[in-house]
């Protein structure tokens, strides 16, 4: 079996297992305040070269949006997001759960537009009942998106100057960051830090067994951090487990390295698709691949390669994904074209 | 100054006041245990024709809405409803902050389509990945819709089968219920009772000072209601006054003749803006008109008449309401027939 | 039957009403942006010699408490109260619904002592692991006390000392202030405002049909504190009723003149309990006597008394409230009086 | 330096690590959904002779306090605990910012009394104004207790038969379990299965680098327990790592092992402790011992040996905790000794 069904199939990087067997029997104070983790900051914040940021370290992607969320929102505000965030897809009602609504506006292979934003805020403060309606608190989008898609940099800095203009913090998800830097042509881990007012780099997803580390870029960390992180059922006993992990995939160039490995594997089949005249749902240029599959013909791929469910296309065709990842070899790719020849 | 703002402008029909005045200095028990509560309830009960309707007295809307949705839903299920709806749009997010979603359907002249409602259930079912998604526990809906529309008694009745299949919850919001029953050419009080698994009767939109009338229909009262409300902070100590309130709008037909006061008065007016080539944003048969206006027209109206705020129709046009109650009078529709005359 | 059971019994003071039904037809802006609520408001402010205080009207004491908590705690925030308070024990969880936890000190007949609150506040900075604790965000006293009883002036301003030394809102209760006023040798309204950072004065229990004013006593309001009462189902949409309620309790000092009257009525009760030696559970000066009753003679007592439950005593006894409210009168309790004769 | 300060100070039991490593480059498919936690699953199930235990994998302690709770207890509900349980004052308000209210119970020695439970029961249900407050929905108890004391066999006998006669689910925290069957002389984990409704395997404190096994013991798990684990941020991508390590600590009783060096190497510090006179702020038998320490005494201390912070004990004195885990070693408990010889 084939596995490209999910960039979260395998355990983690080999240089991240060594870290964590090297560092086992070492003692520390638990839930962050180790010598790991502090290590693991000073690499982030001088890769991003934001000196002040501030950081803190999360096991899941659910969870850190959540915790990001509800700590930077009032009881009053919601978040905007795409109708096909991942806050407002997928994550089972976690934000509101914590109590803030997701705002939706339409999305654009994924991505919100700028003057829809722009037109969204305006229309609220226009409203003479606005006050009677939730306060746009916070503005989330991801890098790459829900469809693997990427803001240019002109996007992102329009994005950014509205939210400045309203006061209202963005917040970039970067659960697939390596992977969305990999294929961008002019984004840089710093653009991202410095566009945003908070954001994170997405462990889970790229080498690490979990972890994600939040960014607070602006000098802007919620009150008591650690309780409301706390709070959330969120804080790891032991902390130290994400600073070594973090430190490891900011040794010579290993985050970014691996997300060049995604994405060069899924350039190589997303040329073989074409090549072989599948019909791709959506183009985009990172890691994760969305095909319209005849369903008859899935019956047959699926004994052979483990690929994502995404949604119904129609009666007779499914979107399906296929995703690279870091743990992706050219010999499963080469492998998985030779299935795609006779699945078509 | 004509007021025609909304339906809450003044304080409660005459007969009301004279009941809450007579039983004034009587003493009772707190919280709704009383006798004028008890005889309420009967008389509604008889009234919807649904001896098994367990009823409760709420103070206002947003309360009502939020107090029914939060103790019908497990915390894993959102509630579905129109992207118009009352609870999607108006009520600051009371149901997210009781821990739920709103999942939002399009919009058709503020109503829901029973096809994309079963579209949405089929769809959420059939993906893969539903269990990490937000659970569509119950079906919203108003009647009249938040544009004044009514659902036909097929659409009802469809929109209830649906909810039965997939054992959903139908809530049906009544807060001008009396406005909708006496526009309806086929539709009963105890029709909605028999289609909806819940549904309010709106007082403080139709002649109370305030009160809403919670009935359960199907047995199917959540447990502990008593408790739930107070820990919504929506239990009356002096619950009689609801009881003495209902117990007056449901005396006489008190309740509908007030709907049929408001309706007949807005078809007035209606006929009367036809005739005077205003445009209608939208056409209902219910006690709101929506009524596109020039901006520069409106600093002229608005010093005569006290009409609503909707929404912004384009940058020179806006969209007011115009609402008729049970307190509007003949006299006020002829003296804004005159100024309607002058500002077209 | 005679009704001792609690003070909102009855409807409202005559006043009240006939201050309702004189604007009954008035029309107004809805949701409290009317004339009566400015008016009522000034008069407030003017009463409590405060001119900066921003002043909320509410419609009952559960609500207001929720709200008043719950929009002034940040999400890592918990409130102080004696174990015995409202909030702890009697609201049904709601400010545990809000999120927030009641952090319990010992009470002494109702009250807590300002020294075990320092302990409190110190103990809990001095805890290494504050961090995974809730954070003390608020002190919550109410005036009465949940047994009638009346912090002195000195035990106020030490509370409210502390409170500013850390840095924490201190917040009264006033559901019966006006009880907690005309029994007090040396306090004031003025007084309460100057030493709380937000308060509430009671008007359910106190003569109007429901309607608490919370008053922010130092231009410490909550942002969009509009949009958080919506939120938490608490705006009444025919706001002037509370502003109108309001104006007439601060006329020619009605509010006053009905505490007077409860607490000389229970004065006179109370003196008649101590010269039939009946056995009060606990001195207090205002309207409510807490009396220990042999079971078997609440047997008899209950045919002609309606009194409060309170709580069991032992396996043979049980403490029952008697409540005088404004509503009282002197004829009602001369009868008390002579079946008090009979039931000891 | 010595580490003595908790029991979540290193990573991981070498065996968990040698399972991780042979795994890490399976692909699986990712939320637990894997082969792994299958097998760990089904030698649970055996271990504590319950075939119809349902099984769920979490990441850590408060984590799972508050879906466990959440996920059992409706809106109503509080839960039941000693005043001491790590729900009620150590998890930063976790339980209370699900929106339940924390029972507090008098603690004796970690433990709540089955007869205080008993009396509370009684209490609330005998209480005429019981749905004005919350409903106890729950008994949570630990096992160890948070001062490291056991219940013995008949006092969780009697407690979970309370519970069943209220029909309220007995909960028990276990994320110590393997230190406290360890130490007991007549207790097994089937016991506490057998005992309780839902309990948890405790991993993260015991060998493991992280998680906590839920365990439904009587066929009673929460609908859509998926759905509910993922909305509150508590769904772990790769799920089989908590499978693996699980397979791991239940293969070979290493489980048990683990728990029996911790509580070995505990007792031989007491002894030593007692031979010194230091004075134990409180007896227990498991792997956590709490010392009275001189403040002065413990500015030597601290430079030798990493203790936990437990409680002020008076001006002059702290409580520390001392506590032993599986990574303990003899070597290290005889270092301590020389360090405990000249400190008192």
């Amino acid at each position: 079996m084939l596995y490209f069904s999910c960039d979260y199939a395998e355990g983690c990087h080999p240089k991240v297992l060594e870290a964590l067997s090297n560092t086992n029997m070492v003692s520390t104070p638990g839930y962050g305040e180790d010598e790991f983790c502090k290590a693991a900051k000073d690499k982030i914040r001088k890769y991003i070269n934001c000196p002040q940021a501030d950081i803190y370290f999360l096991v899941g992607g659910t969870q850190t949006n959540q915790v990001v969320i509800d700590s930077m929102l009032s009881n009053y505000d919601g978040v905007i997001a795409a109708e096909t965030g991942h806050v407002a897809a997928h994550e089972a009602g976690a934000i509101e759960y914590s109590g803030h609504k997701v705002l939706t506006l339409p999305h654009h292979e994924g991505k919100i537009h700028a003057d829809e934003l722009s037109d969204y805020l305006n229309t609220f403060y226009a409203d003479e009942n606005h006050e009677h309606m939730v306060n746009p608190g916070m503005v989330y989008i991801s890098y790459p998106t829900e469809y693997g898609t990427l803001y240019t940099k002109t996007e992102l800095e329009t994005i950014s100057e509205i939210c400045g203009k309203y006061s209202i913090p963005l917040f970039i998800d970067g659960a697939r960051l390596a992977y969305g830097l990999a294929a961008a042509k002019d984004m840089t881990m710093a653009d991202i830090a410095k566009y945003s007012d908070v954001f994170y780099i997405g462990g889970t997803k790229v080498g690490a067994l979990f972890g994600e580390a939040v960014v607070f870029t602006k000098g802007n960390t919620p009150k008591h951090m650690i309780t409301q992180i706390k709070q959330h059922g969120a804080l790891l006993a032991k902390g130290r487990l994400l600073g070594v992990q973090f430190d490891a995939l900011f040794t010579n160039d290993l985050y970014m390295e691996m997300g060049r490995n995604a994405v060069e594997l899924a350039n190589a089949i997303r040329a073989d698709l074409h090549a072989k005249n599948y019909q791709l749902f959506m183009e985009n240029p990172t890691n994760q691949i969305f095909v319209v599959m005849e369903n008859k013909k899935l019956e047959t791929l699926k004994n052979e390669v483990s690929y994502g469910f995404w949604e119904k296309y129609d009666d007779d065709h499914t979107v399906i994904r296929i995703a690279t990842s870091w743990a992706t070899t050219e010999a499963a790719v080469n492998e998985l074209k030779k299935v795609l020849l006779h699945t078509n």
